[in-house]
């Protein structure tokens, strides 16, 4: 199954997508369907073609969404690290959060605007000090995450948090795919104007949704509809020479196969 | 204004000190209260004495509890670090909240719970890159928390918030004392067992608490009860040599002069 949040004059809807459209399957966002006890049945009914620009974040405002560092095993390899042995987390507020295809505006207080393709989860049952099995059934799906980076805030301390938790900046969307429909090996990537910047598939990732669950639920309760961004692949534009960051005008395209892509037009506020 | 949020079989209600006991104000929470409209006018009424533990965490569910490291002047300078010239920030997730009074029970998972002592501000209207004068309307009061940390997880990797947010380790309150009633040189101390561990005052804060709501709401919305931590200052028990940490049966006292005291008995899981 596979389920959007879509926003209308009168409140949240949740829709599912089907191969030529969506069946709308009544009010609420996917996050309040899965706090109040759990995603609805498929459905069917009249097929409908909805405006991009009405999907909202796919969970609106996640109770947590903690985010994780270095993951993909291959891109810390080729950095020269050895592989963490912890997995690296840092938070970001449900302010971030913007639709899948919204316009990202760049902060006047950066220059240094930076892209990071993610896979993230969502929880679908509480846990706590979860095994692996108590685990992978509390994920109720997965959706994509872009955890847009200010790069200049991210370093101004040790501590990340100031560059990734900016206002509207992370696109997170466009459904939430229930765990039989992702590939152990799907592909995620990122492309700014056409032009691949980050391409690896989630088989790469050095600790698995499932690995994160357990670890995370160790510290501290996991409820229905936190989101765990679960890191980001080589191709960042910051590890380039000369850096790269995002420009006026341009589009970012996020995408998890399987999943489905979020089309970000990038805009310099005015 | 100094008022309190009390747990009751049929929910949060808020109670204002009185110099002998307390005054209920009706159903609700302190932070429910600030995010509806703001908080009651004082109100004359029958003084009741109220069980140290019914009190919950002042603020029981903030939108965002945002952390400030390395603040307090002095502490910096004894370690023999630069001033910073800007605030490092860190999270905390609600669910690391407990009650001014409630017990602290050491997690299974760590062997270095410490104290920090710090005063919070909460903020009481919505603001977004607030100038100086915006900042300081936007500050409803002051309570007091104690970010106790987990140290072997706090630097299991660079970032903190492992460490940070544990589940039910965090007190909040007693009290939020509005702007009024609060000291610039306010005494802040923390006590194990009567020994007093830590102990300076706010005047030394190098990010006041209108610097850290103007430099936060540049980079994302604060909202009525979102919670600023300001940072804690010299004495914690990871810095002494040999290193010190909470036992089970001690008691940590957190005082803010003119906020109240937060006593917590400390237990280890049984």
């Amino acid at each position: 199954m596979k389920l959007a949040t879509v926003s209308t004059e009168h409140g949240f809807r949740v829709v599912a997508a089907k191969a030529n459209g969506y069946v709308d399957l009544g009010p609420g966002d996917v996050g309040s369907l899965l706090a109040s006890g759990g995603l609805p049945p498929a459905a069917d009914g009249e097929v409908l073609e909805i405006d991009p620009a009405r999907f909202a974040p796919v969970i609106p405002n996640p109770g947590k969404i903690i985010c994780v560092g270095l993951n993909y095993r291959t891109h810390i390899i080729e950095m020269g690290r050895a592989l963490p042995t912890r997995p690296t987390l840092f938070a970001k507020y449900p302010e971030a959060l913007i639709g899948p295809h919204e316009t990202l505006v760049l902060p006047p207080e950066s220059e240094s605007v930076d892209w990071e393709a993610e896979l993230a989860v969502v929880i679908g049952h509480r846990v706590r000090r979860a095994d692996g099995a108590t685990a992978e059934n509390a994920i109720a799906g997965y959706t994509v995450m872009n955890d847009v980076t200010l790069r200049d805030w991210q370093f101004r301390t040790q501590e990340w948090l100031q560059g990734k938790t900016w206002e509207a900046t992370t696109p997170l969307g466009p459904h939430l795919v229930t765990p039989d429909e992702l590939s152990s090996d799907a592909v995620i990537s990122c492309a700014i104007d056409g032009e691949i910047v980050q391409k690896s598939t989630i088989a790469d990732l050095l600790f698995s949704p499932v690995d994160l669950v357990s670890y995370i639920s160790t510290i501290l309760t996991l409820n229905p509809g936190d989101v765990i961004a679960t890191g980001t692949t080589s191709g960042v534009g910051h590890a380039r020479t000369p850096p790269r960051y995002l420009r006026h005008g341009q589009t970012m395209v996020t995408r998890v196969e399987g999943i489905g892509e979020m089309v970000t037009p990038v805009r310099r506020a005015s």
